[in-house]
This record gives structure tokens, sequence and C-alpha cells, in this order.
């Protein structure tokens, strides 16, 4: 009945969407089975795409061709560039989507492409052959063979949904749970944990009173998350903050003794950085309010989403609580939030290519590997889906350095140290900020996707090299005109700046915190002229590269050091029981994970810098 | 946590959208309780609105102010009216839908009408008070207040999916069935049954050669469903025919003894008239094809409904047949076909106003009531949410006869009839069909809505007016100008029919078969004057009343002779077992449903005119 694949993607959540088009862009034939096409690339929790840490990964995304960033592009109510008092490393772009148009949107793309097949059904596990993934086995019995397997369960694997004392199984409200999956791979020798997240409740945007709340506009200029040509996006719709209260807070106490996280029902650990309210109050008891953002979840819909007040308090303990929220006063549910406990799979059970270490041609991507969000669920599939099809391919496999992008370090974090909790990105995950930057990722990345082969990657290499040449000629212009005292002192002195004593070169007055590329260009018409036909992108890319050449200097430098130690290769054959000089929890580690490099050794957690020298020692480097 | 609603609605498929919709809109505050928002107003099936007897009662919904009629006029694809060959009596609308769109649609408009609440969960039970019904028990354990509860649960009591050998838990493709309110309502005393229905793969567009098929385009002209100014429909999609053949058959055959309608594993009873292709193979055995439509489910999307091919034969045996039509050689599927088996409530269990005997306040519409189609359900639900309305408010009830509207005939034959099997709707069960036209359901029924006080029924009812003052002045022309045989011999001649021999009225010309109003207008300058400021579906209504009026005043006078026999009440404490003169077969029915009327008892089947007489005669008469 069915063709063999060369990849078969289980789940069209965000990292099977993503997963099954990377694949196919590479010219493999994929198969995308899911529970239900009506949810393909459902949003389970937050419309919304993006934010900090984030929105670097879904532009990263877009740069190797992958589609959330287009998606998000074509169905947003709102955009926001996030943390732009910060310096450009912070800058993060963030979307409010229109839930139901993201999904449509999705399932329009993936069934636009010719080398993307569907199947409607549960998958209940894996067909192997000679040890390596050879395909699925469905709820029907049917057998569906294939070259390589992605799973993308995200929270459906054994997912147990809690609402204060009740429990039902679920993978998300309304939606049954999947089994024999987990059990099949346990058998086969993998370990699995429980992890748990939560969702807020829906409310009837009818019966809220804004006026009571902070309107929360989009951006006046509001961006993108692709380097295409995606729409502009017009008529930007308003999110409203409000804050719980001592009030609040008391009610919600109320709920404690019933609460499932609270007297030991849910086992699975919470995203720490995405708590729910109860977790909140908890954990900072001296905060007498806390943030709330109240989103829209469409266009057409007066469904809103209560972002900051996940929840698996009791169903009635939620809402009263709730009403007792400024502009909630006579809110209306449509449902409560609650809490869900699913299956992961330990991602030190990985390589570098998300393929798994016990079974090749199996690849795990999304929430199943201990993540949380969207986007880190979109970008893994796209590598999983990427590496698959290379392998079917028999090509070398792509694996991003930690220097070259965030997708770099969340696998690098994933294989490396695993994740007792949810996993989601931040900034402050990757030691080269400055490098990441959610302006330049094409720049960055294209080139990698363009030498690959993924489709469609020559308008997008031709906007690189405008990008590339526009910064590099303003770059030069800059460095070599001067400017003297008498063009610029007035301005200078205007913008609390000290006066220059001789000409200088314009570059070097850009360095200063007070100027601006455009700032300049107002006082200098000749400068004006020449940056005229460049655009905003380019403009602003060539000012963040020259504002900030010193530390980016530094951080390359840095990288190439570090480089040379992900450049020494270290034996998977090899048993560090034997270097009595490691200390015991670092042998113990290297053994259990074998790093394929002395830099991903340096990464684990327990393993030294003293540990780094006795390997390097030993390598006789 | 919830108000004391006025009516609460169970389930948000066609039926309860339509109930929500009718009570909200005479004022009554509404909750429509469902088990995932996200699929109100799904097409479990087929992505059709209208069709024979169906299209009529489509615009029947829409004449009293229900939903149906516009949402499918928002979102249809394609349009037709079918049956244009015979007598008006059985043109009737059939449009496809956008499946997502529709979908969505409905809801919006849910959404916007400000005495509808919502909300998500699963309804396991109901709350009594005083033996009536006064609120439902949700999964969470919830009780939620009302003054009515309207059950609407389409297939998802206890339903289970079979496919081939194979059977498991759902109430539709990827989502679960509804336990709780079968079991509950059996101990309140209420006998329930198994039904089935069943519904056919799903292909991948792309995968179909449409060359080898026959194009099916929608009407140049397209109509509409609703009498109000919804858009026109712009840039139809086609469908295509194709058919099965004997190797086809053969090769489903070959799947019959894993057949679970054929080896019993399905009790319940399948729709007739909508039957599977191994119905249809097994009972038309000299048939050596069976014709195929081929139906797109939306404007983006490859999906394709294949219409007549409704199986629940194991999946292998499906796809190997499927790949043997012509223009499927190809073929991809999505998902198999599948039969489904449900509860459902004999709906000789309920009032005319669809309210439960047992239990006052309570009612069931949709196809819990054991019919089946989107349109049969609507319908139902649109007139249970007016009368629970209308209960609540303590007004007068409300029932449509069946010499006034399909539903008047659908409802009456399921609340004396029964069904054994699932219950769609045909024009040879209205014995006044020439009375139930889909082009003047306006006439019928939107004065009885306005005079109700449902709510928007002002243009309505001004658009009423000006058909109804239209056509009399067109009939009044039309009688009162001769015309003589000068003036339109010639095109008597050229039309084939008889020449006039002196001067007669227009409007006995009109009554002959040959002749059109349109016809008549291009020979006679004056009339097409007269004509010019009347719309189409005016000069429409105009034509078909006068060229009909025999059979339309025939029809009326049987109407008016059985109402009499409407009009005779039986009192419902009567013991027909002491009329010994009426058949053993008639007194057991007549006291198992206690008809209320003779006109009622003459429908029961099992009651003869000869039992007729015998209770006219009783009573006096
Ligand atoms: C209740 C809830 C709250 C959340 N809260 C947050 C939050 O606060 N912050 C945050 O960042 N993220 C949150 N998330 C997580 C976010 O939704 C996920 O990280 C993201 O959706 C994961 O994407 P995924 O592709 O891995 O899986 P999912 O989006 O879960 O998609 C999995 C897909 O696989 C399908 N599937 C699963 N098993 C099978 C099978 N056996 N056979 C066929 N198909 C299968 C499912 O139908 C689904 O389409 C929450 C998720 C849930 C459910
Ligand atoms: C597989 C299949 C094949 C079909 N084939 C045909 C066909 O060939 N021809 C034809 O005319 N018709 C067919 N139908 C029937 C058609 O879909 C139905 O007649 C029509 O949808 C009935 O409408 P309804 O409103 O009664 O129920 P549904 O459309 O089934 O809607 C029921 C709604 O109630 C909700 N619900 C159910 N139980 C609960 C609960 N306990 N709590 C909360 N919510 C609940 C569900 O989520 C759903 O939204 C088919 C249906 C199915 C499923």
């Amino acid at each position: 009945m069915f063709p063999t694949y060369d990849v078969i993607v289980v789940g069209a959540g965000h990292a099977g969407c993503e997963a099954a088009i990377a694949a196919a862009n590479l010219g493999a034939k994929v198969l995308l089975a899911t529970m239900n096409m009506q949810t393909i690339a459902q949003m389970s929790c937050n419309p919304a795409m993006g934010g900090v840490g984030k929105g670097q990964i879904v532009r990263e995304i877009d740069a190797m061709g992958g589609y959330s960033g287009i998606v998000t592009d074509e169905t947003m109510v709102q955009f926001r560039l996030l943390n732009m008092s910060k310096g450009p490393a912070m800058w993060s772009p963030r979307a409010q989507s229109d839930r139901m148009a993201f999904a449509l949107n999705w399932r329009e793309k993936l069934e636009a492409h010719p080398n993307v097949d569907f199947w409607q059904e549960m998958v209940t596990g894996l067909v192997l052959k000679d040890g390596r993934a050879a395909g699925v086995r469905t709820g029907l019995g049917l057998e569906i063979p294939g070259r390589s397997v992605v799973l993308t369960n995200g929270t459906f694997l054994n997912g147990i949904i809690h609402i204060g004392e009740k429990q039902f199984g679920g993978g998300r409200a309304g939606e049954r749970a999947a089994s024999g999956i987990t059990e099949q791979l346990v058998e086969l020798g993998f370990e699995s944990g429980r992890m748990k997240t939560g969702t807020p409740a829906r409310l009837d945007g009818r019966t809220l009173d804004y006026s009571r709340m902070e309107i929360q506009p989009g951006d006046e200029n509001p961006g993108r998350f692709s380097y295409t040509d995606t729409p502009e996006l017009r008529d930007q719709l308003p999110c409203y903050m409000t804050y719980t209260s001592e009030a609040v807070h008391a009610t919600l106490r109320e709920g404690f003794d019933r609460s499932p996280m609270f007297n030991g029902r849910i086992r699975g650990l919470g995203p720490r950085y995405c708590p729910s309210i109860e977790d909140k109050i908890d954990r900072f008891a001296g905060r007498d309010r806390h943030q709330l953002f109240v989103e829209p979840e469409g266009r057409n819909t007066c469904e809103i989403y209560v972002n900051g007040f996940s929840s698996s308090l009791p169903e009635d303990v939620q809402y009263k609580a709730l009403r007792k929220i400024e502009g909630f006063e006579n809110a209306k549910m449509f449902r409560p939030g609650y809490a869900i406990e699913y299956d992961f799979f330990p991602p030190t059970q990985l390589n570098a290519t998300l393929e798994t270490r016990r079974v090749p041609r199996l690849y795990f991507a999304g929430q199943i590997n201990g993540t949380t969000g969207y986007e880190e669920a979109g970008c893994q599939g796209m590598m999983a889906g990427i590496n698959a099809a290379l392998a079917v391919q028999e090509r070398e496999p792509v694996v991003l350095k930690r220097s070259e992008a965030y997708i770099g370090v969340l696998i690098d974090d994933l294989i490396n140290k695993g994740t007792k909790e949810p996993y989601r990105m931040f900034t402050s995950r990757a030691e080269y900020r400055i490098l990441l930057r959610q302006d330049d990722a094409d720049l960055r990345l294209t080139p990698l996707a363009a030498a690959l082969g993924v489709a469609n990657m020559d308008a997008r290499m031709a906007r690189v090299d405008e990008k590339r040449r526009g910064v590099a000629a303003i770059q030069e212009e800059l460095r070599n005109h001067s400017v003297s005292p008498d063009q610029l002192n007035g301005f200078l002195a205007a913008s609390g700046t000290a006066p220059l004593k001789q000409g200088v070169k314009l570059s070097s007055v850009l360095t200063r915190p007070e100027m601006s590329l455009a700032g300049l260009a107002r006082e200098l018409p000749a400068l004006a002229n020449f940056l005229a036909p460049y655009d905003a992108e380019i403009l602003n890319l060539a000012e963040v590269t020259m504002k900030y050449e010193g530390y980016i200097d530094r951080e390359r430098e840095t990288v190439h050091k570090m480089n040379r130690l992900e450049g020494i290769k270290l034996s998977a054959a090899f048993d560090y029981e034997t270097l009595s000089n490691l200390s015991k929890e670092a042998r113990q580690k290297l053994n259990d994970l074998k790093p394929a490099t002395i830099g991903q050794a340096s990464r684990i957690s327990g393993v030294s810098p003293a540990d780094v020298s006795v390997l390097l020692i030993h390598l006789g480097r």
C-alpha cells in the first residue's frame, strides 16, 4: 500500500512540519504520519512565535529554508522587536499569530510540496531491520516502510492531563494520548522520563474590561521573521497587560492542597522558566503581583490567552482567582488551564545529528527530547529532517556549531548536558551571543543551506550577497571618509558627547554610544546621499557590525580557539577509566556520553578544565 | 462558576450550532458545551450541504433565521440546482463547501452572538431536579445549571470505529467517543439503540488523473441557500465523476469475509440510502458499475472526498480497489474509509417539540434521534433550540406541520414512526411536495419566525412582502391581459404547441408545458416591460405558482381535510385496549405512542384507515 519513503516523520507539530519540509526540500520522499490532519501545526499553548532567544531561532530556521518564519509572517496579528533598549545581541523578534490561520497556512504549504505525502493515523511503533529504523507500525497494524524515521510526538506519549485532583489521558485538551512507542523504545534499551508543562485558562474576550488594563500595541514599523519577501503586517491587534494581586494569590493558595504539583501527583518536572502561577506564588512569595499578558487568539475570534497564568489548580479556584484580576471581574472561561505530563527521552541518547545512538536512522526532535516551545521544536525538526535526508542520500551530516547558531547551542546542550526539566532557549545559554544576532542569521546560515542543495535558495543567496556587498561598501565609506570638527561638533555637543579635536574617520565617530548612522546622515548630506540606495536592513546590519566591531572580533577569536579543541577528535572506543588522572565523575560521564571531540567533552557538566587538560596531554597536545 | 443558563446545548455539531443560535436569537442565555472548540460545526463526512430533499431543509432553516444556509453560501466552492429537468417540487439546491472555512465561519458567527457562551469539555451526564432537566455534569465533575438542556451528541455516544477486523473507540476519526450520557438515560428509563454510518477514504488530489474523469462544473448562474443578501459565488471549483468496474467489485469482494458489516461485528443498522460500496455491490449484484463523485474538500487543500465509496472494508482492500478505478491508478490515501457505530435514542420517545416525554425540559436533536445528515441535524437543532427557549420563557411551543415544511415531515415521521435505520430526508417522504418547494420556504416560514420574535427578521419580512406583492402583481397582470392569435401563434408553432383560435388570457398560455415567462416576454414587448422591474427570484416564483396552480390548489385542499383530523385531539390518558374494534397492533402502538391527534395516529405504521375510522366513531365524529 505504501512506497518505501526516504523519511517518515511521525507527528505534525512544529518539529514534524519542519522535519518534513526540510527533508522534502533536499529531495527526499517524505511521509508525514499524524493522528489528525486537522491539527497539523496546531499551537498547543500560546499563539505566539519568537521572543528572547526564541526569535533568533525562528530567524535561523528561516535562513536555512525552514517555513516557521514565513508561516508566522503570513499569519501574524502583532509584531514586536523586544529588548530594543539593550544591545543588538539581545534584540529579539516576537509575533502573535492567528492560531487557526497559522495551522491552515502550514498545512497548505506542506500539501503544496510534491515530495510530502500524508497519512492520518496513530503510529504505535517502529519497524526495525538489522537494528536500524526501517519504518513505522500504525494503530491499524499497517507497516509503512521507510529508510529513516523522525519521531516528533510532542506531549502525546502517554500524556496525562491534570486539573486539580482530576486526571485523564490526553495529548492536548480534547485530543487523545499516544501509546506504544515509549514501551517499544524502552524495550530496545532507551531510557525514558516524565516531564510536565502547563497552559492557562482560555477566556471569553467579550467579558473582559480592557479599559482597566494597559494596552500593548505592536511596533510602529513591524518587522518580520523571514529574510524573504513576506507581506508587510497591517492592522495589528493590540495585547493588554494586567496584574495579579495579593487577593488573587490568596485565592489561588486556597487550592494549593488540591494542586497536583504540590501534593506530588505530578512526578515530571516542569519548565522552570515558564512556571505556573501557583509555582510563581510559591517560589517568589515576596512578590505581591505578577504581570499577565492578555493576548488575542486570532483576528476573528473572541478567545483570549492569559499569558502568565498557566495553572493546574482546580478549575473553581482558577475561576475565582481570575475574577479578582483587574479587568477580569466578569470574565467567563472557555476552559480551565491544565498541566500535562508526558514521556520524553533524555537527549544524551542522541548524536549531534539528532540520530539516536542506539538505533541508526532513527531521529528524535522536539518536545520528545525534553525541550519546550515551538521554536525549539521547529529547529530540531529541521535539523533532524535534513540529517535524515542526508543519511538516506549517503551524504555527510550537518551539525551546526555553538558559534554558528542558537540551533547549534540548543542541540549541543541537549546531547551533552541532557536536561532534567523542559529546556527552553535563552540568550544566556549562548557564549557567543554577539555572533548569533537575529539580524544576520541569513549571512550565517543561508550559504550553508544553499551549499547543501536545499530547494529555492537562489533568491535567498542573492539577497545575502546584496547584504554583504552593501555592508562592505558602507563600512569602506565610513572607514575612508574623515569628518572635521566644524562639520560635527555642534551635533556632538547636542548629543552630549565630547567634541572632536581634529578630523577623524566617520567609522570611529560611529562607535560612540550616542551616535547612530541615521543621526550622522542627518548632519552630513554627503553621507546621506551615499546611504540613500541601501534599505533599512542593510543599514542596520552595517551599523551594528561597525559599532560592535570590537566585541565581535573578540568573540570570533575565542571561537577560533575553541574550534581548535572542537577539531580534536575523541575515539568512541576509548575507555576513559584507563585515565586515572581524570576525576571519577569525568571518567564516568565521558564513558557514558562518549563525546566526539574535546570541545564536546569540555561542555559536559562534571568535566572540569583540569580534566580537559588531562585529555589534551593524553592526546599529545 | 456558572450562571444558570436558559438553554444548555451539548455538542457543537450541526444540530448543536443551530440549537444554540436559535435559542439565542429568541433572547435565551445559551451555553454551548462541546468537547473541542476547534471542531465546532465540523462536517464529519462529505463537505456538501443540500441535495434532493435536503436542500429544501436548508432553505427552510434559513427562512426561520437559522444560519446553515448563510454559512454555506459564504463558504461554498460550488453550487448546483439539482433536478432542473423535473418539476419545481423536485428542484433541490446543493453546494460543496470548503470544509475548514465552513467550520470557522460558524464559530465566528456563534462567537459574535452576545447570548452564546462556550464551555469546552465532555459532558458526562444530566442534572435533574424534580424530574426535570436542570443542567449538565462534566468530565471534571462540574455542574452547570440550566433551565433546559438540548442533547446533540451526534455519533459520539459510545462511538466505535470499524475498519476491517479492527475496531476502536472514537466519535469521529482522530476524536474520542463520549460516555456517561447513554448510561444515565437508560437508567432513567430511556430506550437506546445502536446505529452505524460510514465514510469513504480521503485521497491526495495531487495523485489523481482528472483527464480520465468526467468534469462536473457548478451551475453557470449559481444560486444560493439563503433568502438574505449573501455574497455571490465566484470562481467555482469543479467536481469530477468516475465509476467503479467489475474489477473494482471483484477486488472489494475479496475483503468481504473481513468486513465488519458482513461478519456481524457491526450490529447497528446503517443508512439504506447512503450505503457503503460493499453494500451496493452486495445488494445490486447485477450492476457492473457505480458512479463516484470526486469532490474537493476546499479551495486550498488537495484533500479529496470520494462520494459513493464509503467503506469499512480492510484498508488494504479499499486501497487496492481504489487504484483500479479510472483516474485513481496512482491514488494515494490520506486515510481509509471507516464505519462508526454509536448510540441513538428511538425518537418515538419525543414530543413534537423534540422534548423527551420522560424528562421535561430535556430535548434531543440530530443524529442522536436516529437521523443522518447535516441538514436533518441542523433543522432538528433549530426546532429544539426554539422550543427550549420558548419553554423557559413559558410560551407556547412551535410545531411545524407536514404541510408547512420538510422539517415538519421529518419530526412528525420521527416521533410517530420512529426509525430502524438512519433516517434521511427524501422528497418522497412529503405528501405535499408541491407546497414545500425550495423557492418559497421564506413565504411559508419567515412570517412564523418573525411572529415568534426571532431576532433580525425585519429585512427578511420586507423581502417576503416584496416577493408576495411582486408575485401578486405579475399574476394579476397575466390574468387580466389577453393575447391574440396574431401576437403569439408564430411563437407557439415554433415551440411545438397548438395555435390559439381566439384571444386568451396570458395566464392560460403560461400553463402550457412548452411556455415560460421568459419566452413569452421575449415575444411580447409589453409583457417584457411590465416584468422588467422584478428580479429573477420573484419572476420564478410567479411562474411556478401560476404554472402549477392546479396541483397547488389540489394539495392545499387535501391539507385542509387532513388538518381537520389534526385538530381532533386524543387524550394521553385514554387506554386504547378498551376499543376492541381496533386492530391488535393499533391498540398496542397507540398505547405505546399516545399520539396527540387523530392526524398523528393516522401516520403511525400499523394504524390503518379502518383503525382511524374506529377512533373517529369513538370520538363521535
Ligand atoms: C498544555 C501545553 C502547555 C504548553 N505550555 C508551553 C509553555 O508554556 N511554553 C512553551 O514554550 N511551550 C509550551 N508548550 C509546548 C509546546 O506546545 C511544544 O513545545 C511544542 O508544540 C512542541 O512541538 P512538537 O512538534 O515537539 O510537538 P507537538 O506540537 O506536541 O506535536 C506533536 C504532534 O505529533 C502528533 N502525534 C503524537 N504522537 C503521535 C503518534 N503516535 N502517531 C501519530 N501522530 C502523533 C500529534 O497529533 C501532534 O500533531 C505546551 C504544550 C502543551 C500541550
Ligand atoms: C464517519 C461518518 C460518516 C457519515 N456519513 C454520512 C453520510 O454518508 N451521509 C450523511 O448524510 N451523513 C453522514 N454522517 C452523518 C453526519 O455527519 C451527521 O448526521 C451530522 O453531522 C449530525 O450532526 P449532529 O449535530 O447531530 O452531530 P455531530 O455533527 O456528530 O456533532 C456532535 C457534536 O457533539 C460533540 N459532543 C458529542 N458528545 C459530547 C459530549 N458528551 N460532551 C460535549 N460534546 C459532545 C462533538 O464533539 C460534536 O461537536 C456521517 C458521520 C460520520 C461520523
